[in-house]
Parts: structure tokens; C-alpha cells; sequence
């Protein structure tokens, strides 16, 4: 069988949509079983701001920072991500011959996921309670609908959020999901692109990078990362404790990104020590 | 086999979403092959304004009035068809155990259309061309990816844009959409649910409702549709002449319209005449 690769492109400020459908139609045409999953954080900021309803952070008290979604916030992010990413990335895949279907996670329970009920949040100092936000984690993924969609020449397009048991979306990280969808199709490979090149002991300093992540160099991995860093690590984790065989972080730069990560470029993690 | 139906629930100003979801999870519960296809035009023009970019309508020389779709507003299109009111659907709707999946018509090419190179606009009383506009009309169906879905027990819900051969999304009127894919399905039945109860003599007079479009009957019904009502019948003989056996154009209005428009309330279109 053709091998799975999973592809998450990030969605952050200077990624293009352009290069991405370049570098992604590229793979496809190997071949490949391929899924792709999409970000939109910038997106989403440029829109909020345009409604009037800047974005606003949590803080975690051990220092994660994370999107707060309220509902008007989820209203922005559904358009940002499920609306204007999504479609335009889709289309521009068709434009490339890519049978290209765009899914979010809300769509046949694709990401099913369970709400956080309070989050700790440190605002001037303090620490409070919020409950009403509307986030949460990926808990399962329906490989059965992807499966259907792969067997048929079809190729997934994905994006959070993902939905409760009860019908409510939830923003998700998509990192963490895609790590989630490549563990549950049994993906020979995980790529993490995004604006970075992997992951730097100084993020000033491009030689820093860290290569390939070798037995017992997890912790190091671990502590070299800092900010968005520490989820993608996380999410390369939970891959390869799904049995995905190999996790590129690495750069979604330029049309051959998706190449350069399968070549080798990033932080590369593999299975000798999970 | 079950009977299969297609729902339009238009996206005008004063259609409740979660009526349209509780209506409709009604109809899936009696095991009837559905799909369910929505607009997005109040949506879309409320977040228009909100961006800055009101919307502008182009009115042809026989006094068609439809959306102006500049690179801007087709932004503003998705993110509010195929974002916000397609995936608040999905998810009202899965919390009511529908296996709901929402697609555009770009994704997997399902709704494949062309696109209109030049608009004849009437302007301040003199005609000029519009070359620039992405709308046109949807000239084919992929059944089969709707019906991959349908037999595996999926809803789908779809929604505009469709796209071109050569991957641009373009705007394609919703009704119209519907009746083709009515049509590619070999439907048994179409409704287009709308704001209005349907096809009235006099828009301000419900008593002047059409009822049964008898044989002969269809040039008086043309007629008597004015605005946005001509394209709806126009799409009635559309589907007709397509093999759907039954079109209803009805109310959108209240829990219960699709269970109405089915035991007959609205205008009826039947296959006698087609």
C-alpha cells in the first residue's frame, strides 16, 4: 500500500496558501496517501480586528498562551478557518488536478473532542476562572470517514474546530489534531510546517536547530522548546505514541516544503525512542 | 429504496438556522435519503458591512437584480456560506444525532459550474459590461461523491460557492444549485424553503398564493413570480425537467416547515406538465 503522509501547513503570519497548494499538489502526485490539515491563526486575527473584536489570550499560570474563544471569537474562527483558508486552499488544490475535499473537524464528527470546563487564567497578576470559553482537545478521530474519502481518490483538507459529544465547536490545536488524525489512519509520517525551521535552542540563531531527535533526546527537545514550539513538540509526541513512525517540525517556506521535510529538513523525530 | 429529498432552506434575513436544524433532523429521522442545501445572503451582507465593503447588486437589462462578486465580497462569501452558516448548521444539527457533513460546492468539485465572462449591468440608465465578476451557474453534479456519503449514512449539507474547471470558486445561485443536484440524485422530491410562502400573485397579499401548478399552468406561474421569486420557479422547472417528481416552493419559517411543504402547503410543482 501507498505509504500515509499527513501534512499540517501552519497558519501564521507570511505562510503562503500559494506555496502550500504547490508543495502539497506535489506530493500527491507521488502517489502518496495524503491528508492535509491547515491552520488560519493569522487569519482569524486579521479578521477579528477588521469586526472589532481584537483577539484576546489566555495565559496559563505555567505560561501557555492560547486563542480566548468566546462565541463571537468562534463565529470569526469558523469563518477564518472553515470559510476563507479552507476554500481557498481547496480550490487552489483543484486548480492543481488535486481532487481536493475540504473538511472541518465539526463535519461528520470528524474531530470529536471534549470541552475544557475551566481554564486557570493569570490576568494583571491574578489567577481566575474562565468557564465560558470554547476550547478544548481533540479526543477521537472518525478514520472511517477519511478512509472513505481516501479510498475514492479523495483527498482530505482539514481544519479545526472539532465538535463535543454535544454538538458544540470547539477551537482545537491543529497540531495536536493532525498528530491525532496521522496516529488514527496508522500514517507512516507526520509533517509539522510552519513559519519556523524546527526546533531552535535559540530561536534567534537558525543554527541552533535541532536535527534528528535521538533515544533519551526527548527531554532536551523538550526543553529547547519555547511559546507555539511546546505544543508541536507535544504533537510529535502523541504521533509517535500512536505508532506514527516518523514527526518532521520543519519550515512551510516555498514551494517545496513538504520536499525538504520528507528530505530531512527540521527536527526530526523517529519511533527508536517511543 | 428510500425516498430521496433535497431541502433548500434560504439564507434571507428572518430564517432561524436552529428551526431550519430541528425541521430538518425531523425529516432524516423518518429515513428518507436527505440532503440539505442553504444560502448565506443575509449572513454575507451583514458581514459586508461590517468589513466595510457594503454589498452592490448588479441589475441586467431585464431588470435581474443579483450580487456583485469582486475578489473582496467572494472573501466575505465564504467565510459567511461556506464558515459561519454552514458550519453553525452541521453542529446544530449533529446535536440533534443527525450525521450531518457540510461541503461547498468546490470541495471534491461538487458543484462544478462556469463562470460568466461578461455581465451586461444596467448603471445609472446606461448598460455596461462587468468582466471581473466571479459568479455563473452550476453546469454539473458529482453524484457519486454525494452518494458515496449518503450510503455510508452521512448527511451532507451543501452550500455555494461551485467552481470551475480551472479551480476559481465562483457565487452560483442556491436554488438553482439545488435543483441540479435534485436532479443528478434522481430525487424524488425538491423543496425551496424561502421567507415567503411561496409563489403569490401579489407579494402583498398572502391569500393570492399559487397552489397547485396544474398542467398548461407553469407560463401563468412565471408570471405571477416577481425579485427573487422568478429564479426560484425558474429552478422548479429545472429540477422538473431533470426527473424530480414533486418541487415545493414554501415556508422556511417555523420548526415544522419542511414536514408542511411536504403534506403541501406552498406551490407545488408536479411532473403532469414537465
Amino acid at each position: 500500500m501507498a505509504r500515509t503522509i499527513v501534512v499540517k501547513v501552519g497558519g501564521g503570519e507570511g505562510i503562503s496558501l500559494e506555496h502550500a497548494a504547490e508543495s502539497f499538489a506535489d506530493l500527491v502526485a507521488t502517489g502518496a496517501r495524503c491528508v492535509l490539515v491547515h491552520g488560519g491563526s493569522h487569519e482569524t486575527n486579521v479578521l477579528s480586528v477588521r469586526l472589532g473584536i481584537p483577539p484576546k489570550t489566555i495565559t496559563s499560570p505555567s505560561g501557555n498562551v492560547s486563542r480566548r474563544t468566546d462565541r463571537a471569537t468562534l463565529d470569526a474562527f469558523l469563518m477564518a478557518y472553515c470559510g476563507k483558508v479552507n476554500k481557498t486552499l481547496v480550490a487552489m488544490l483543484r486548480a492543481r488536478t488535486v481532487d481536493a475535499i475540504g473538511l472541518s473537524g465539526i463535519d461528520g464528527g470528524l474531530w470529536h473532542g471534549e470541552r475544557k470546563a475551566a481554564i486557570r487564567s493569570v490576568e494583571h497578576g491574578r489567577t481566575v476562572i474562565v468557564r465560558d470559553d470554547l476550547s478544548g482537545r481533540v479526543t477521537g478521530v472518525d478514520a472511517g470517514l477519511l478512509n472513505l474519502l481516501l479510498d475514492a481518490g479523495r483527498i482530505p483538507v482539514l481544519t479545526p474546530p472539532a465538535i463535543t459529544d454535544d454538538g458544540v465547536a470547539i477551537n482545537v490545536d491543529a497540531d495536536r489534531a493532525a498528530a491525532a488524525t496521522a496516529a488514527a489512519l496508522g500514517a507512516d509520517e507526520l509533517l509539522l510546517l510552519s513559519n519556523v525551521p524546527g526546533v531552535l535552542r535559540d530561536p534567534a540563531d537558525l543554527a541552533s536547530l535541532i536535527g534528528q531527535v535521538g533515544e533519551g533526546g526527548i527531554e532536551d527537545v523538550r526543553n529547547a522548546a519555547s511559546g507555539r514550539m511546546k505544543n508541536k513538540v507535544l504533537a510529535a509526541e502523541e504521533a509517535l505514541a500512536g505508532g506514527v513512525s516518523r514527526v518532521v517540525i520543519g519550515s512551510a517556506r516555498g514551494t517545496d516544503a513538504i520536499e525538504l521535510a520528507l528530505a530531512g529538513a527540521g527536527t526530526i523525530f523517529e519511533e527508536i525512542w517511543a
